[in-house]
């Protein structure tokens, strides 16, 4: 019954627009230039699974801090590619699934992808598909297994797949011996320079005035943030989006909120 | 059944204002400022979920030792939030459940709250949802990993959650790697100086004569309970109420008894 | 089908009288001032219990050595209560349950105490409750969790609840996290005096003749167990009746071989 | 089923005769004088049980090296009482059991034994219904709390229960918590001196030509087995036997064939 | 039903040779001339098998990197021998199988092997059938003990069976106790040399220009892949090629591409 | 079902003569003097079994490094006896098994030979039956406790059971507890002087021609193997027949590749 009803929620062969959208929600801001590069070395890949027949598996792993906005790339590179065959495996489908159920629910989207002659599969946030916990460490090593499996397995002859993982945890993925089974890997950094937060809130309007802008940036230069080291600004895209939201609550000193919070952190 | 159970008794879309009047029973007293500014930092989430359409999901920590009143103030701030869905999720109402019934049942309420276009949800007393005992440690790891997903997962369009949480154990959350799901903490403290307690002692008439009062406080002061450092008083509201309960059962020596069960802790 | 059997052994509102006697069977021997003064502390929780309304819920644990008395004491105090609702949780009314079975075994009994304005539940012998062994160590965590939260469960309005429970373990129920869950403790020491020792050898009748007594006592004393240190004597009232019984074997020589016995121990 | 049939195959109010002829089926040999002081003081236990109302439950622990006759022994015991209810609780007859059989199987002889004025149970070899192994340690913690509470259960009012355990571990029961559950411990020693090995030997009629025997134990002394120190004899009955039947099998050279084969062992 | 699924999928007795021709898809490239002497090693225990009639059962260990080309290396010797009955045994067909399922599944192709008078089993990438990862370790001790039996028992009077088996592990083998289960090892080593490298890149001619060629080689040399020792070249032909398909996407820089992956890897 | 299936298969009363010259397929070469010895030891326990009154139970154990001929010496002195019940418990019948069912299969097979008067009962390879695995350790404690109960239980009156155990692993059955169950121990050792392979060369007609023997001879004496301390010969009779016909395969230079096996070991 619980195939059946797997069966009936996913089409079998089909494009799951409505989730990729889902978890761009906040669009991307190309606050920097490694964002763009991300995305073309993301279309190179999507190019090189259409066109060679040596190379019909293809995995990459995204990889990054909490928020840095993995799981958006990794949807929007998906979304451009407009495979026949796009699916999100996301841990958000999976709560109160039992081992079994996550295994099957896992392997389903794979046997799916193979009846298409060209798809992209999204594996998202691997530490919450797999249960893992570095308290013992536990994980699910029937989820492990299984990922290793299928991130190894060609598709069937005219079938082409292209693979995108995400993790926060990239070193755990060593220790698992996971790793070793992605073809390429691309880093999506936290943001680390003031020019990348500056074009963050001019894009999200929460400053209009340029004068209380500027205010502003000179108070985070003072406050440190502008180091080009570890002391210096390290922070995700989703957690200042966050951060943003809270200071516009204060429309009278938004800017001095900003800076409390992201001095708090 | 199980399911069908759920079902009937909790109704999928509502307010569950007699649970939370019962963890709210003994009131709150206003002993200390910190109270009033857990209480408006509370207001202030409160409004973001309700006006950011940005951030469709916000969720807060409220950490401290035992008994020092965390699940009555996450109960307090709940109900002035006045949201069409509020609710408790609490180890209370799990009792012999399994680690399945207890993942289907927290997922359950995080369903309902989806149908609401505001909620609250109070995961109250974590270490105990989680089944956590320090000897291992032991501790559920799919009610571990269902809260990380939930935590993190945003409702569904035109959806917007409030999540507080409550923990007295605050580093284990850590160990855990559940501490960055919350997008904010706050600290709550237990009763550290006599003015406060003074205060508590007032409000429920325990000593209602003034000279008797003042002798209490100045016997307080001599045992060291004014000591601003470790030494001095160091209790959580809950236990003190508990202890003024005692001390009243023998009406002729009531500062005595209260002095005394103060220095037996 | 366990459910159904348990419904129909147990009434579910009323006084477990005979459990109760059962454990008291040999009677309490006042053989020193430190009964009376656990058995009077227990009234006065009793009291509390009856007339506070804000602490409609009580928790007591009574610690000390094997065999020292605690549960005997436990029934006495819950027996003079009178409150209409008094059960016994006991591990010998469980064995072969399942850890399922004992959970809702336990967490019925305290149901049923809900539907009672005034109840008193006897927690007996904690450690087994747990299935607690020492290597490992092992232990029912579903029953630590259930005791956990059922120790701090405030009772419906206008309920109130007494618990009294008992260990030989005390400081396991510390590294179980279990021991903060209590409102108060009384320890239930061993025998420690030679005056303690000819009240209860008194009380039996073991040696009516007062010379002999007499003698026997002097040998006690030249044993070395009227030191009042580590090196005196240490034994629990239920070791020592059981000792006295054998003693009484040997008409001829009681006094000998009660002297003998204390000191193979 | 399984209790359908530990119903038909056991009645439950009996005396299990042929059960305990079997484990004596080689006799004891009164080979030193502790054999008869094991004995006496197991009568002791045995007239204890019978007389005094005060404890109605006594637990004695036979332990001793392995093969040293404590089965036998508490065997023995057990028919020389003649109590209208006599059982043995062995592991021989658990093979393949679950550890939930075993439990109900040893928890079905308890209650049995509550029907009966008098009884004796002998728990033998626990170690091997704890399902012990030293690697781990392993062991079966349902059936350890199952013992650890039977030893302590007083049986009804009116019913009198002496249990004997035997163990060839004596120390794992105090690792794991067992050990204090008993009243009374006896230890049952390898044979030590070449005098009780020479009463053996005449009484199984190994070598009745007392010449030939006389130069057997002259070789044996010199061999080294005269030590009264550790070097010397250490051999359980048990294996002493099956060491005899060996040498019987070369009736030319009996003696030499005992003395290399003590030597080997 | 699963044991009838089973059965429809695979007919009892034959020749998998659709399996064995997808695991060499690309064809084996004769690079070097270690992979002659494998493919002859091969062939003679084929020869063995098929004539000897004291050694009816002879078991081949191919091991070495990932990607170095064993499973592809095992179809080839396999699909030479042209037995009557030649089967994979391959994690990539048993996604989702629990233990049992694995178990079962595995013995039934020995099983079937036994109906054959000459059998080939590949038992291809061991670590994926034992489900091992490094953590713990953790692994299947079910399929382990599975496979220790089946390596080890004889096939009836009249059957023999060629086993050859893979893995990336070696040393794992070792400490699991299964390296002993093989007659024979052979390692299939990465590429090392210049030499093989460009043997390769003639075979599937990604640069036919001899010029162009030649310049690449030299960029090779100058990067450090020409020294013998470990900072060589080192690189499984699985993974070469894929990089070769990557280099070809950019076809105006082919060579340079090439030699950037070499070095970022 | 699984129950039905054990008795269809096995009569329960029998001799299982095919299973016991599977076994012995290759025959036992007397290579030396020590293959005399073993199998007239265990003539000798065979004959006490069969005579002797007094001990109905005699179990041996049969050590030795893999393919040192363990299982086929059990066998030959198993067939040697001629007893009307001669069984053969072995891994290689219980691939799949869990660990309820290997139970229930060993202890059927001592319940069957305890109806007959005589039986021997060969338990091979114990670490298998064990699912033995060094990493953890993991083992089946079911499984050992079975054993150790088994190889201590009396058979019923009038019968009578010759064990004979076989293990690789002799140090482990320490660890487990298991050797001292055991009433004997025979070492099984591997080839160690050239002698002894000379002979075996010979019995299996490897090089007829007595030059070419001689020749082979000196390689082998040259090459080390005729050292008397570790670095000598040192094979198991498996083995060394293994070898003896992969040298067959190449018919112009058998010696040459003999001496080059060996030196490859
Ligand atoms: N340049 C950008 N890159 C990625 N996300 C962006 C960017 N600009 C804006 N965003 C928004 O930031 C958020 C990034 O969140 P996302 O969930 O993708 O992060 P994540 O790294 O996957 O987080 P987690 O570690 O929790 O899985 C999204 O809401 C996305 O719309
Ligand atoms: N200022 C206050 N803040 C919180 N609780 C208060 C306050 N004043 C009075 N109370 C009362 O004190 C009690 C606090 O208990 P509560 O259960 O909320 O503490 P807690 O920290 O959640 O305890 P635990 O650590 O056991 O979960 C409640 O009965 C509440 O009515
Ligand atoms: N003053 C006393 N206090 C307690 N028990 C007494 C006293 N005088 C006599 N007794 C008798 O002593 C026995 C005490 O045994 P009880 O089972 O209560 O001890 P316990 O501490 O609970 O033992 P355990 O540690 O095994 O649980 C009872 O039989 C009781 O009737
Ligand atoms: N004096 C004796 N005491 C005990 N047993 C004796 C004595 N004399 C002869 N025997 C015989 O010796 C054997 C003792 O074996 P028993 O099984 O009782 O030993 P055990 O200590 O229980 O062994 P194990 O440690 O294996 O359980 C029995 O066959 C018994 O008949
Ligand atoms: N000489 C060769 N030897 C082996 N494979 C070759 C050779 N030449 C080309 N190939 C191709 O290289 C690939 C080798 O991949 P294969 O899966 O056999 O490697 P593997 O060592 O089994 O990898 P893994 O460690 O992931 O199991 C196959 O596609 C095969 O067709
Ligand atoms: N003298 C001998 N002793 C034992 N086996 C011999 C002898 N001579 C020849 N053989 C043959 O050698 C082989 C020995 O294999 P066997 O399986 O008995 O060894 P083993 O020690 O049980 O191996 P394992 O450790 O794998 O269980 C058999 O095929 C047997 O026929
Ligand atoms: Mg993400
Ligand atoms: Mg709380
Ligand atoms: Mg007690
Ligand atoms: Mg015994
Ligand atoms: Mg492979
Ligand atoms: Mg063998």
């Amino acid at each position: 019954d619980f195939m059946d009803a797997l069966n009936e929620v996913t089409p079998a062969f089909g494009v799951a627009k409505e989730e990729l959208e889902m978890v761009i929600q906040n669009g991307i801001i190309h606050y920097d230039h490694t964002i763009d590069e991300i995305l073309r070395s993301g279309q190179l890949f999507v190019d090189q699974v259409r066109t060679s027949t040596r190379t019909p598996l293809v995995s990459l792993l995204l990889h990054g801090p909490p928020g840095s906005g993995k799981t958006a790339l990794a949807a929007t590179i998906t979304r451009s590619s407009d495979y026949p065959f796009m699916k999100l495996v996301s841990p958000d489908d999976m709560v109160g699934f039992s081992e079994g159920q996550k295994v099957q629910s896992i392997s389903k989207v794979f046997s799916d992808s193979y009846k298409s002659p060209l798809s992209v599969i999204v594996v998202d946030n691997i530490e919450r598909l797999l249960d893992f916990t570095p308290i013992g460490p536990r994980f699910s090593n029937a989820v492990l297994q299984t990922l290793m499996v299928l991130l190894a397995k060609r598709p069937p002859k005219g079938r082409r797949l292209f693979i995108i993982a995400t993790t926060s945890l990239r070193p755990i993925l060593t220790d698992l011996g996971l790793s070793e089974s992605f073809d390429s890997e691309i880093r999506v950094p936290p943001l680390s320079s003031l020019a990348a937060l500056e074009n963050v809130v001019n894009e999200v309007e929460l400053i209009p005035k340029p004068s209380e802008l500027q205010r502003t940036m000179q108070m985070l230069e003072q406050a440190g943030f502008g180091a080009q080291d570890d002391t210096g600004l390290n922070i995700g895209i989703k957690k200042l989006l966050s951060v943003i939201e809270m200071a516009r609550q204060e429309p009278e000193a938004v800017g001095e909120r900003l800076v409390t919070s992201l001095m708090g952190l």
